[in-house]
Parts: C-alpha cells; structure tokens; sequence
C-alpha cells in the first residue's frame, strides 16, 4: 500500500498540529504531507515544511511567503511552492495527490476550500464546524454527488461517528452530545455578564484556540455541533440531545430505540479523533496512555442550563427554522465573539448581539455557495451593528 | 414474517418470567412460545401456560405434574403434553419448533439442554453462564460445527456483544466487565467473614435468583463472566479485565488498539438483554423507561480488591490453566454456595472451599461431555468433603 497523501488547512493550529503529530506517529510510509495550509505562525509553520516537506504551502500574504523563505533559508529546507489567501487555501484542498483533506482552519475561512474539496471526492477530516453549520446542505449534497467521506474530527461527533458504525440509522432513537460545561458551568446566573476573557480562556478539559475556547464557555460550541450533527448523521433537532459531562471523558452517546445506549469514550487528546478520521475504517494502535476509569474514579452528568447559557437555544432555533439562519448564526458569533476577546462587549452581550443578528435575518431557502456568503456578509455586518450600538456611551449608561 | 418459535429453560426464574414479559410486549405474531421447562413453581407455571399455551412443558416430577394438571383444570386451560427432568428439558431444547431456546435454569441442570440445543443449530440466548464455564469448548465447537448463534442474556456480555457491533476483532485490545461489587463493595477485610445469607442477599442494583444473588457478593459471578466472556468473543484472560461500577449503568466496554473505548449502558433491567437477544441483528422497541444520566448525575469506577473477594483470582486463575478446571471450580462453587445459603459455611469458606477443591483438582484436557460431567459430579464431592471439614467441631474450635 502506497502511502496516502495529507493535505492540512490551518495547519499551525492546535488540530493542524495535532494532525502532524499523529502523521509522524503513524509513519510517512502511512501518511504524506502533500500541501499545508496556514496563515502568519511563520515559524511554526517553517518546523513543519521542515519536518514533512510539502510541494505546496498556502500563506495569507507575499510577505509570509518573504518571511517564511527565510526562516527555511536559516534550516536549509527547500522552498515549497508558494499559493496565498482562499484561492491558496482551494488549491491545497484539491490537490491532486491529498486523498484526505484536513478542513482545521477557524471560522469561516475553510469554507470554500472544504467544499471544493468534497466536490473532489476527497475524504474530508473535518475540525471546522462552521462550515456544515453555515452550510451543510451544500456541503452533505456536494459529498453526495461526489462520493466523498466526510469523516468528523470534533471529539463528540467522531463519537457518534464511532457510535454508529455497528448500528442501522432507523435504529437509532437519537444522539446525546456531551458538553463539558466550560469554565462557567457553575457561575451564577447573575455573575455572567461580568465573566472576562482571561476566565473564558481557561476551559476545564480541552485545550483549544481561542474562538472555540470562547463558544466553548457561552455554550455555543454546543449549540454549533447541534447543527454540526444534524448534517453528519441526519438527525432532526428533536432527536439530538445535550447533557453536560464535566470531565469530558464520555465523548458522546447514542440511544437506540431498545433503550440501550452506547457510548464513546477516551482520554481528552485530539490525536484520537484525528487519527480515527485518517485511518477510518482501519483503526491503528496509539502510544497514547489509555483511559484509566478506575483512577477517574467518577463521572458527573447533568442537563444543560438554558437560561445562563442561551446560545444553546439560539442554535436549536436556528436548526428548526433552517436555511440561511445558521449562516446568519455563525457568522453573528463569529463577530461577537471577536468583539469579546477585544473587550468591545460583555460576555452576556455576545447571546445577546447573535439574538439580535437573527431576529433581523430573513431566513431563505439555500441555493448555492454565494447565497451564503452573502448571508455571512450581511449578518456580520448586522452584528457589527448590534456590537455598535452595545457600545455607545448613551447605551452604557442605560446598562 | 411467520412467529418464531421460543423454548425457556428455566420459565419460572427471573431471566424466565421476563423472557415471557418481552414476548408479550413484543406480540404474539412476532414470538411463539413452544416450550417451557420449570421446576416447581407449579402456580407461576400454570400462570405462563395459561398466557403463553406452549405445546410441551417440562417438570421435574409426576407429581408437580398432577399439581399443575389440578391448577390449569381451575383455570380451564388445556393441559400441554409434558416430559420430565434432564431428557424434558433436552426435548424442549430441540423443540423442531423452536427457532432460539432461552437457557436460564440456575447452575449446571441447563447444561445438556443447552449442549442439545446448539447441536440441533438453535439461537441459544444464553443466560446460564455455567454452562460456558464448565464447557465453553464444548459449546463453542458445538455451535460453530451447527451453525448455531449463541447470544449472551448476561447484562455485560451483552453490552460486550453490542459494543463489538461494529468493530474488527483483532482492533479490540481488551474487554472491561462492569461489576457493581456487590453488597460488600464497602465491607471491611476483616468482616467479610461473619456475613451472613441475609446481607450477601441484598444487591444493590440487581434483583436476581439466590445462587447468582451470592455469587454476586463474592464476585465469583464476575469471575465466572471471565470465563464466559473468554468462550463468547475470544479473548485471553490477559485481555480481560474487571472494573467495579457500583451503579451498574455502564454494562461493560472494549477497549479498541487506538484507545477508544466503546461502553454500552441502560438502565438495570433484564428485558433489555433479554430483548436484544431474541431480536438480534434487529432492534425493537421497547416501552421500557429510557437512561436518564442527568437524573443519576454520577457515575463511580474502581479497581476490583481481590484480597478481600479472592473468587476473581479463583476464576482467572481457572482460565489460565483451563481444561477441566473451570468445571471443578463451577462445582464447587455451587456446591459452596448452597452449604452457605443453607449457614452450614460462613462467607469466607466460599473461596475457601473453592481453592481447596481447585488445588486438590488434577486438571485434564476437555474431552466430551461426560468427561465434563465427571469432573462435575468428582469436585461437588471434593467440595462437600471440604465443607464437611470446615465443619467440624474440631475446625470450628480452631476458626
């Protein structure tokens, strides 16, 4: 067996890191690293073209491209060739020798090079949620037509994707996604808004970049892989479940229609997720330690509490009613979120400013990739807005 | 479809009497029951062949079967043709109308019926775990020259057999039975000895028959799930391990060679194994309460203490080495059982009397069946010498 090729958008990040990892456990006889896609972690990014030696490197700027030749100038590593910016990152994702695409970029920028991707057959390892949250019909249709895998990499869904696998879809009752509860799980309802960066950032079990830290904390991450999991598996919103599990040991469950539940479980490192996704449907030894529950001693559920964290509900609403409200959604979390990172808004404030986003949104059917993103354009701009007038003086004084 | 036809070994215990509660909850069109043998509960039995109307009933004597003639003449129901003993129980095993046989008498009296039955090619929804441990190779080769599928009733074998659904067997690194450890989780070393019948009868979370209620409280029941889940899914006893869950919701795991571990819970009822036992590969409907993980809010994991439950290393120890010891110690743990139910042995003269049957034993390979029954009926022997030692006024001073 020839090796298969890798292709990794957003590889400096904490997935695309982890990838490498797992690809250099695993053995270049296994895996090969064909393309690396990554924005301005030039050193990062230099250790990387050093250690896996890709043909193609996609940047955000000629001047990365600068930056990043000295920097293999220094390792006396050859220069890859150089692709920049969305058309970079989509010719990285339909590189001809990746047979898996790793789609581990933040937000919506993997969009449309995942989608290019799956409508290349290519298997896809998915990390980046937003793009089947803003649009999962196009991207399930595109896999569809094309045959291509669409192999999930968050924790919870490569669960139920783990889940699944011995059991018939009309057999399955509904799915019951864990949620770790975030930092916040036992703040008081009334001591949320004043929750700051520094205290969203500290996430109790994952170790994570800094958007998905954030919507880990307000619960949208959650709310996110609600959707997430609708397109993966087909599940309606009734038949997807939450309950919060502090140590985020038990990855995520399914219930069949017997009552019996099956659930998957592991110790907290991406590394499993990802490398399930590359080796599927062959599983591969690890050198990570094993699950010890026995020394975890116990494990904690409880349901999740809507009304100190309604993003959980503002991402039901938006799966119900469908269309273009999810795009409209994500792209209005994305904002805040980043409003909130940069103390332009309260924690409360980023519900608050998404809520606002959706109640303007004329939800419309999809029809294609442009129709949502011009969706994703004017719902940022909408929350712009919104983060605007939470802003203004007249408004801070009213608050 | 047509009914398929059900025989019961054993229609009046627990695994029985909810066997025939998952018929009725299935439907008559979907299960018929054929068969039922039964010992002495002649009104329990006369209430099943008044609901169920099987053609052929086993009883252990005459005279039980002019009693239930006299019972079902009250109800006016037909009175069924009836066998008697082990040769009733082996004609209901091979019922040609019975597509699977339920084998759930208690100790080792299912075990020729249940040979019989896999000889004849039946499902055998296994729920007599003796019978694996006195002669899984005998079963097994029975079954797989037959055709014959043998489905685990146990809780945790059970879970094991769904959680390996969808997996490669060479990718399964271990087994892990749950075990509740019983009414003496918490007990104190040095008590253990002076439990008695009344407080080794209360299990926490299973309501069962009195033999496995005890074998429960000296977890020479999860020993004997060693042993049968050996002979079920083909794992050595190095491959198999035990962890005590007091909740007994998670029913058992596998640990697949990536770490990822696959857990089957649900709430404590049997009919839920029961079920899947008889529907298998299908899974039905049940109207049974669904798993509430929030409502239980915690979960409890520790490792087993075999200082203070020395049955576990008796049974791994008896894998180990094989051949006829597992049948020795089967005997004599039944045996040991019965003399501490009737307080003719304190607690601690269980194991004791075990091991001293075990080490006295001289261990030959597995024949055939009578060389089995041979080593039965020699070590209940050796095991009733043992008890009769430890019952000695002379021991008793010495205790």
């Amino acid at each position: 067996m020839s090796a298969r090729g890798i292709a990794i958008l957003g590889s400096t990040g904490s997935i695309g890191c982890n990838t490498l990892r797992v690809v250099e456990a695993l053995g270049h006889d296994r895996f090969q690293v064909i393309a690396l896609g990554a924005g301005r972690n030039i050193s990062k990014l230099a250790e990387q073209i050093a250690g896996h030696r890709p043909e193609l490197v996609s940047l955000d700027s000629e001047g990365s491209a600068a930056q990043l030749k000295a920097e293999l100038a220094k390792r006396d590593v050859p220069v890859p060739r150089f692709v920049f910016g969305e058309a970079g990152l989509v010719e990285i994702a339909r590189h001809p020798k990746a047979d898996c695409v790793v789609s581990a970029t933040v937000g919506a920028v993997g969009f449309v090079p995942t989608l290019r991707a799956l409508e290349a057959g290519k298997r896809v390892a998915l990390a980046n949620k937003e793009t089947l949250v803003m649009a999962g019909e196009l991207m399930t249709r595109a896999a569809a037509r094309s045959g291509a895998e669409l192999l999930p990499v968050d924790s919870e869904h490569n669960a139920l994707h783990q889940c699944l696998r011995g059991e018939t879809r009309k057999e399955v009752r509904r799915i019951i996604l864990t949620a770790s509860g975030g930092p916040f799980r036992e703040r008081a309802r009334e001591a949320m808004a004043s929750a700051t960066v520094a205290e969203a950032m500290q996430h109790p079990t994952w170790n994570m970049g800094a958007k998905i830290t954030i919507d880990s904390a307000t619960l949208m991450n959650k709310g996110l892989e609600v959707i997430e999991a609708h397109w993966l598996f087909g599940f309606d919103a009734a038949a997807i479940d939450i309950v919060v599990h502090a140590e985020s040991v038990v990855h995520s469950m399914i219930e069949l229609i017997d009552g019996s539940v099956i659930a998957q479980l592991g110790v907290t490192d991406m590394r499993h997720a990802i490398q399930y996704a590359l080796t599927y449907p062959e599983r591969c030894p690890t050198e990570l330690p094993p699950l010890d529950l026995a020394a975890l001693s116990s494990l904690h559920f409880e349901a999740p509490d809507v009304e100190r964290f309604p993003c959980i509900s503002l991402a039901y609403r938006a799966l119900k009613i469908g269309g273009t409200l999810p795009a409209a959604m994500n792209a209005a979390n994305e904002e805040a979120v980043q409003a909130f990172i940069n103390e332009r808004i309260s924690f409360s404030d980023i519900p608050r400013t998404i809520e606002s986003v959706m109640d303007q949104h004329r939800t419309a059917e999809v029809k294609d990739l442009d129709s949502i993103l011009a969706v994703d354009h004017q719902a940022r701009a909408a929350a712009q807005a919104a983060i605007s007038d939470l802003t203004t003086p007249a408004r801070m004084n009213v608050a």
